[in-house]
């Protein structure tokens, strides 16, 4: 399997990043895994490697700018020049249902923006000179229901999404015509996580997003022709209500 | 190859329409091609069935309720229950720039309308009950820019566009939590037909979207697991400004 | 009191409609009243006249272009050139809950498009001409919510509330250059009308739209300063979750 | 003219700001001026005073929330609870037409994140309390049309703009019940301001929106019933193409 070119996922957990890692690795993609603990990432790792890719695992808190361009010139010595950015990190809210507005304090919402938006843009600045060099990359920024509604409680997560969502769409007007495809994906539901098991137990098939079927319409991005490429799609399951 | 099942196209001519229907037909679909004229539809189904493909060609005036349903009478009879259901038609501007508002008469306005959504409607009330009765099936709409903004002179299309759009999110809340998943595909840029090359002479690479790289993307929507469905997303060439 | 100008209300009831003739007719304007029945239109008629107002009471099918320009011809007539038209009618669902997408025929589907946005077309085509030779002009469009999504079991109220945004937008791209002021205005909740509170009852303080706080905003859009103009907002009472 | 209450203007300069501000001054308003500079503040008090109204100049750095808390406290000690908050301020170009994407640091985005939306976080939370203990108060953000589009080379602007229409939106969902009116105002065009006029000369009559028509319109919105409150709109100059 000769190695089509290089991956980054930023953020990779036991949910969407992991599978669009492993995706693209089955690939040929040479994949470098981020997240902030290495314990998030080794069993990714393994899961490719055992697959018969290469991964390189790399500890990084995307909040921190310096953190994010030391992670990505270590991918590009590494691995080589990413043709492949997925953005797939931002704030967690710490308990459900979230707090309300006046307990939210500058500094959480400082660093939900950190971590969910302009860590995205420093991830894109450390890919985006290669991709246009090259005429081609795809960047797809892992969005949520938050980045099209403010919901009571949520400020947390839509200022950064709604953020996000405004990157992608300034990088794909700015970037495209010089090939790099941008992609904003809604995720619209919950994902079928170990952590979603958890809480909220038995999930009936297939009413919870699996990370594998979000990784294959990453994958397809991937793929399209670009004269016809996608700047936005929401991904749901069928049994949702919105 | 053993027939997968059944897919319609509601407005087939020499773009999106024929794209969609030997997409499906390479897969093993048996194909029903839906247009107003036979010469629209006969290369299309000579293409299919020279790639040993099966496929059906009727005439029917999509704004006609009544064709509508006998055209899908007979798809029911010759091929069987659709499991498919691509529309893919709708008004076209006479003139370009296009006519003032002043200029659009009520007859006119009325008829993009029965072609644009109306017909739509009744393509899918014909499909819809043998989807939720198999449990499965996919219909999606060919959307245009015109669904998202009303611009001078394009009553003609953005009223039946705007509504063909509503129309899709109905289907989609009502049917989706039955396994019918219903997509709206904004095309936003001009189409690579012969048309557009007679109008616009030469057209620079990639810069105008490839009927193909379009049907991939709809084939894509019908692969999509239930977990994971876009209901909406654009299409749009690389070097596209929005 | 000197008369200000015409002001013309398409579907006048007991409610938004009638609210917002009373408004301008409380301005100096002469409002011609358009409506189905001349029960509907007498009550408010009266209510102009007692308060000193001018008040032309004109029966017409909204849904039937000859209709529409044979009512805007009188009102031509017998008032003048109309400076205002405020566009307030459209499909109403028989039944609540509505029934669903297979139960919905054809006709009703086009009649709800006739009343919903081709009356609109054709009511806006009678004073356009006008209020472009005055240089000014207030064209008001009632929307809703199902303007903004297509809801289970709303595709006979969102396909023509979609349209008619589309519409709205076309006019004002058109025609705002000329003077002419367009605006959408989307309704969402509950209006506190006789028929209301007979559905559901006692309706608690102000969690229902009040017909005259709707007019209110018509007037504030027509007094806007041309150099910021409103296309589009929205109006929900303050206890509305949306 | 006995006081109504208190409302207090951030970003405060020669435009929608002070237009503001001078709109609630002679309604009877006491009136807070937030800006960074004194020389921004001293001509509108002097405006508001010489009309016979009152205003307090308070400096302050909006990207701060120390600076803002401290503001607030002040405006509470010296005119009392507010019950009109309006936040018009965020990150402004340096150059024209702005700079890619590649050169924008992070820190210029987070400082243009800080004071186009931590700062209205901030700038709610000290109001809210108050408002809800009166079951009654208005929060306006001017809000852009990088809002609503992330153009090319704007990332600078549309992220905070798309963060700030969230929490608008959040304010909204979780407040109104309680009574706070909280509306996103998306000016989408030049302001007739003295530095729009040194760049680019003589503006049209009203192509460029009047920073007092804008101000009417803040008016209407706290004017509103509560039955009927607008939570979104645009203003546009009636020339604009959008």
């Amino acid at each position: 399997m000769a190695s089509k070119g290089v991956a980054v996922v930023v953020g990779v957990g036991p949910s969407t990043g992991a599978a669009a890692a492993r995706r693209f690795g089955r690939e040929g993609y040479k994949v470098a895994l981020l997240a902030r603990k290495l314990e998030s990432l080794e069993p990714v790792q393994k899961q490719i490697k055992d697959a018969g890719g290469e991964a390189l695992a790399i500890t990084c808190d995307a909040g921190k700018p310096t953190d994010v361009q030391a992670a990505f010139k270590r991918v590009q010595v590494e691995l080589g020049s990413p043709e492949v950015l997925v953005y797939n990190t931002g704030p967690s809210l710490k308990s459900f249902p979230p707090p309300g507005l006046l307990e939210t304090t500058a500094e959480e919402f400082n660093a939900g923006l950190a971590c969910g938006v302009t860590g995205a843009l420093v991830a894109a600045q450390q890919v985006l000179p290669g991709m246009v060099k090259a005429g081609r990359g795809t960047i797809i920024f892992t969005g949520a229901t938050a980045a099209m509604r403010g919901g009571k409680g949520f400020t947390l997560l839509s200022a950064p999404s709604f953020a996000l969502r405004s990157l992608g769409q300034s990088i794909a007007r700015e970037f495209g015509p010089q090939g790099v495809h941008c992609a904003h994906v809604i995720i619209d539901g919950l994902i079928n996580t170990p952590r979603a098991r958890a809480r909220y137990g038995d999930i009936p098939q297939d009413t919870a997003l699996a990370p594998d079927a979000i990784a294959e319409t990453y994958w397809h991005l991937h793929q399209q022709h670009r004269s016809a490429w996608t700047q936005e799609l929401d991904l749901r399951p069928f049994s949702e209500k919105w």
